[in-house]
């Protein structure tokens, strides 16, 4: 294995304070002197416990709302970046309001993904369920990444996603049990 | 819901100057007064309203270079982030050179999750292409994200990422629509 | 193609020293001087070239973590970005203990993807696997992104992922080549 570093890295610690805008839209946002204060780059690191859900998709924005809510307060703009620290279960952003979607979707991955005797399946002392979770959770993903910004409401559902977007866990095993999400915020 | 802290989040106004390569390949990047100026944290973020695109995946790269190119250059070294705010079409990362490839892709997904009267779908009120649309959404997913630094020319497809690799937006809705990207740039 | 900016960006040079923990699980680790200079926002970004793998799932958190482990110390919190420059290949995080998991994976993307003449592709002229190839490199996938902070040890297969979960390399050709891939970290 070879490495070979692109570019250099640094460790910063800037000069007083400038500021400058790249996007003009709303430069009174910027330039006053509270707003540079609260401008500085800021990390926040959480980890949510989310309770045991049933197998199947679950819209689980509300929860993660709350745990966040009081936090991005303090941000002007950034990303936030869940990642759920499990194998067999996954995190997708889709439709937020009919729940018959969710249940679509579990009906698709049952479908596409064999369980049972019929299975191709070598990995099944945990169970006919365990390895069909685990190529669900690497067909979703396990992490989300989504912009916010202090002009978007902050509220169920929105945190500048669309409209219609929701976060959603999708349980792949039959056995609910808890599941942990490490939530980071990065912003100023 | 338990939620438990891992890490002490900090709000940082950092001491005087000091820039300490990690990756040693560029030093004079990094510590000549100018630079310095700006190696800066930065942040910017632009919503991209693309114009509608028909049924199948689509090559958007110059599209979106367009778009955040000038802001990019303020850049020497970060990361691109693009959400995608819809449930129904995607953002993918993939070849950018023959169209068939984007074709054949299409197809798979029209073979892989059904649609019409066959299909097992509750949520039809939206039309048959919309619940496979949702499905097809998650497997894809909505948001890239990809590394950038200035040693690495910005043009067309470029960007970092691989010779062959290019933006696709993946309509999976019947009728076009106009569809918003938000773009986070983030780096030094 | 419509452009609006939702949020002013900046560039930011914040005034002096000021910390204060969101989260205030362990204060102690924010507030003394030492630490303080170690919280400055850092980037570093690297390529990692890995040796070829034959076609199958493949883990690669020694090889990954080997490659950044020194760099991970001098960070306290942040997130680690890693992107494959290819799109006949794909990373995931998936289970790290029992190979035929991987085994499993690989089993199921040749079910779903068919392959050879019966095969609806045009994308031929690269050979039968190609095609496949890409699809399954949007299906898993082409970036990751998780959590670090200096609370979770960092030893191989860590890194504050779960105690199951690595770090796969899908090889989806049947010709073994190099991979590159551009590691980013950013944090305090």
């Amino acid at each position: 294995m070879q490495s070979s570093a692109l570019f250099s890295a640094v460790k910063i610690n800037p000069p007083p304070a400038r500021v400058k805008a790249l996007y003009t839209a709303n430069p009174s946002t910027v330039d006053d002197h509270n707003h540079m204060a609260a401008s500085n780059p800021k990390w926040a690191q959480k980890t949510i416990t989310l309770p045991p859900h049933r197998r199947g998709c679950h819209l689980i924005t509300p929860k993660i709302v709350k745990e966040i809510k009081q936090d991005l307060s303090e941000f002007k703009c950034g990303l936030a970046h869940l990642f759920l620290q499990h194998t067999s279960a996954s995190l997708t952003i889709n439709e937020n309001y009919d729940s018959d979607v969710r249940d679509d979707t579990e009906t698709f991955l049952n479908k596409i993904v064999p369980e049972g005797r019929s299975a191709p399946w070598k990995h099944t002392l945990e169970g006919p369920d365990d390895m069909p979770a685990h190529i669900k959770s690497s067909m979703f993903g396990n992490t989300l990444t989504w912009e916010f910004s202090s002009s978007i409401p902050i509220t169920d559902g929105q945190l500048n996603m669309g409209t219609w977007q929701g976060i959603w866990l999708c349980e792949h095993r039959d056995a609910p049990t808890a599941r942990k999400v490490v939530v980071t915020l990065n912003g100023i």
